[in-house]
């Protein structure tokens, strides 16, 4: 395009043409440009105007033949193998969730972008928008929280237990994406209503330590904080208000950067006194049972401040129903964790494991949060009118950082059966294409899981190999010999033992087999 | 924007500020006109500037005030209780997938926009756009089917049997839009390799026969045709190659228009002879079994066409194994079935309901396609770079009508119970709250669905009627005179009868009455 200069209406004109061919469909500002280029000009210079179009056409024709095929950036496609290990997971997940009596709930992929903005402060960047395409602004889901919180107001609904399990979508940077994906499964369990404080909040820590003991990830730690200790900490150090958010994310790298490093960025970055820093440093470095909570109702600086206060008096009171719950031994109250996101008001957790078991290639993924939530009690009221709160906790477990976990292990120790058949119809000889079809729809009628290759005369080994690549148990071979006798030959793929069942108990003598099993 | 003259600096500046300007989040045409506007221009005169401004907050302003909370035009949430319904109903669909052998497979919600491009003919305006955020085209999915040919493809897998659960997204003009969802779940079963002939494909139609029978959905047809004859038929016919499609399209219509009305669009619109026109009519309304067929075979017009001679033959063998499986009856050869999709190249299906059960507020929902696939032999080979093929053949159950129905049915005749819970923990009297979570955690470890009321000192009656309104049948009860005797008192909701079971002896009580429910 550089050949036409600027402001002349031949390069408008091209631009608006470029902007609205395919595969770079219209977009609302190139139709706006097209229709004022076509108001303002008439029909532009017809010689001008097929010279452009011809740049452009072999531009896109460069790029087509360039293309490679592959799945978006960040995103990756699930192979049955992958699936298979997936469905155990969710369902060990999903069973938790209802053994503590939550109904289910799916939103769309999509919200109105008014839903989500200012919810997720400096993350919102994040998000992915939809065109606009002449109706309403779209973005695709950031997480299944905010989705609850516009249905709970949307429907006024002042008290619901829910679980959700769904894709949500975050354009991480490149450069932070180490082993994180831009599409990911959430899956979550919260309560909204007002009820007795801590009791609800006991139960989602309760869930997380069902749940990481199910999976069998090894040892985990799950570290509990509240947002008004660290709040209220912050302001007895002397960090002004507006600096809160910002130490808080600096207060959450501790771990994965040592104390020094995060105070010199506490100094440096974001100019507190050493002094500041210094009280931080105290109060961080610390992390314990309920003794530490009782131990810091007693500091002089924080029983100062209200709202530390208020914070250290619920954690010692969910401390008290965790014991009840006998989970306290996986609980660290820990002053250094902040979570990133805007929402939380009250306690937030976070479960970690210790140690993934040493399994090959494991190592790579290394230790990191696989469960983790809080209370948020302002989030529905931002979407009331009148700005009615429904307070609400809720956890979400980070399965995919568990499906690497169990795949990798998985994949070192077993093979993963992908498919569930339990029966193969075999033909020993040519010819029985027939018999095998009337002979697996009545397996299948009769609710049995079977196979039969689709060819008309497969060779006989061709079969038992697929048994075994496969891992199909059994064989229902027809052959001549058993056509005259009657029978189907039940064979056993492990023991190669074979015996002859009359036809008319077929499927009896399957199910047997089946149950034996 | 109208004071601004054509042309004029400011208004360019003014228009590129408007589209940069959230919640009109910027598209790469804006940016791209915006730096022009910067290159061509320095910076644009700050009063008419700023004035611009003004004026295009105010309308933001103006926007965010009349925000009404929903979901996106064509979408909606799924409560609850219709969760607990498509719960039901995907199982039974996953369950007869599982049967036949297929493995599972997940797509990423949004692909290339280049994957999508051309494969669907004029339905592409209805593919979702993502913003181009200076980084690749993405389109959300248009359905499963695409998708799982560019995996095939990608991996260069030659043969597989697998099924796929997901949401799609059509953005349907809101006039045709009746009862559809622009955001809707598919569930697909595909078959892709070189096998003999018809065997796979009859394994399609029987597994639409089975799931249609599974959900007792009332009495049903699957229509059966051919693309290769419905072309050789257009052919004969006197039709010109480039007007297959449209005219395909019109005969799509018979049924929910007369042959009247088809026949008037064809001659009128599409400007074919008259005679053409009559002589698609006599065959279009033909539709029978496989005598059907044979009489077919031995038209003179047809029999000289290659192509539908092709299709005959192949959809007279596949009624020979539809025989074998038992399904004939519920077959229709209905030479007027044309599936819109371009991808087809084969056998097309597609199942319709006959009557719904007579219910309250069924009527509106009317009969219609609850299933429907084909053979595309050809798509796969477009993601190849040398075009190599991979024959498919499968089909997609339209669980969305399903849904409907089934949720009518239920909403009328039953109760439709939300969460699985099987025990309230409850209190006889006040400052049980710890004995409830000692409890209930016992019976959470135990596998026991359980739930208590998040109060310290709930009501009783509360309790109770809590139960009666979740379906939840039983309460263990704990008071003052059974913590004396070491006792749980467990209730009945149905019945009402309590007992006295030992504290020790409650989890397998509450384990017995289960498996006896």
């Amino acid at each position: 395009m550089q050949r036409l200069g600027p402001w002349s209406r031949e390069a408008w004109a091209a631009l608006a043409l470029q902007l609205l061919r395919p595969p770079r469909a219209p977009c609302a500002g190139a139709t706006l440009l097209f229709r004022r280029v076509q108001g303002g000009l008439g029909q532009p210079p017809a010689r001008e105007f097929a010279e452009a179009r011809l740049k452009i056409q072999s531009e896109i024709d460069k790029e087509k033949s360039n293309f490679v095929i592959k799945t978006p950036k960040g995103t990756r496609d699930l192979s049955p193998q992958q699936m298979a290990i997936r469905e155990k997971i969710l369902n060990a997940i999903i069973s938790c969730f209802k053994r503590h009596g939550a109904k289910g709930l799916d939103t769309p992929a999509f919200e109105l972008k008014e839903v989500l903005t200012e919810k997720y402060g400096e993350d919102s960047r994040l998000i992915y928008d939809l065109k606009d395409q002449g109706g309403e602004l779209l973005a695709l889901r950031y997480d299944l929280t905010v989705p609850f919180a516009r249905y709970l107001a949307m429907n006024k609904i002042k008290k619901m237990k829910r679980y959700h399990i769904g894709k949500v979508w975050r354009r991480e940077s490149p450069s932070i994406t180490q082993g994180r994906y831009r599409e990911f499964c959430q899956c979550d369990f919260d309560i909204a209503g007002h009820f007795d404080p801590m009791i609800p909040d006991a139960e989602c820590l309760k869930i997380i330590h069902e749940i990481l003991n199910a999976l069998q990830l090894g040892d985990f730690l799950i570290k509990v904080n509240d947002r008004r200790i660290l709040d209220g900490m912050l302001a007895a150090c002397g960090v002004p208000d507006n600096k809160f958010r910002f130490i808080s994310a600096l207060v959450d790298k501790l771990g994965k950067m040592s104390w020094k490093d995060v105070r010199q960025e506490i100094v440096g970055k974001m100019a507190l006194a050493p002094e500041v820093a210094d009280s931080i440093g105290v109060y961080i470095q610390q992390h314990g049972g309920v003794s530490l909570v009782e131990q810091l109702l007693q500091d002089p600086k924080l029983s100062q401040n209200k709202q530390a206060l208020e914070g250290l008096r619920d954690v010692k009171l969910l401390f008290e129903y965790l014991a009840l719950f006998g989970i306290t031994e996986k609980i660290s109250f820990d002053l250094s964790l902040a979570r990133g996101l805007d929402y939380y008001t009250g306690v937030i957790y976070e479960a970690v494991l210790l140690q993934t078991p040493a399994q090959q290639g494991e190592e790579a993924l290394g230790v990191g949060s696989v469960a983790a939530g809080g209370r948020y009690d302002g989030l529905v009221g931002m979407f009331d009118p009148k700005g009615r709160k429904v307070p609400c906790v809720g956890l979400s477990i980070g399965v995919e950082r568990i499906f690497s976990i169990v795949e990798h292990r998985m994949e070192a120790t077993e093979k993963i059966q992908v498919t569930e058949t339990q029966v193969l119809v075999a033909a020993a000889q040519k010819n029985f294409l027939e018999e095998r079809m009337k002979l697996i729809a009545e397996l299948w009628d009769a609710g049995i899981k079977a196979e039969m290759l689709y060819k008309k005369n497969p060779n006989f080994l061709t079969q038992l190999h697929y048994c075994e690549e496969t891992g199909i148990p059994l064989v229902a071979i027809i052959g001549e010999q058993e056509l005259k006798d009657g029978v189907i030959k039940l064979r056993s793929v492990a023991s190669r033992e074979e015996v002859d069942v009359k036809r008319e108990n077929i499927v009896t003598e399957i199910r047997k087999r089946i149950s034996e099993s």
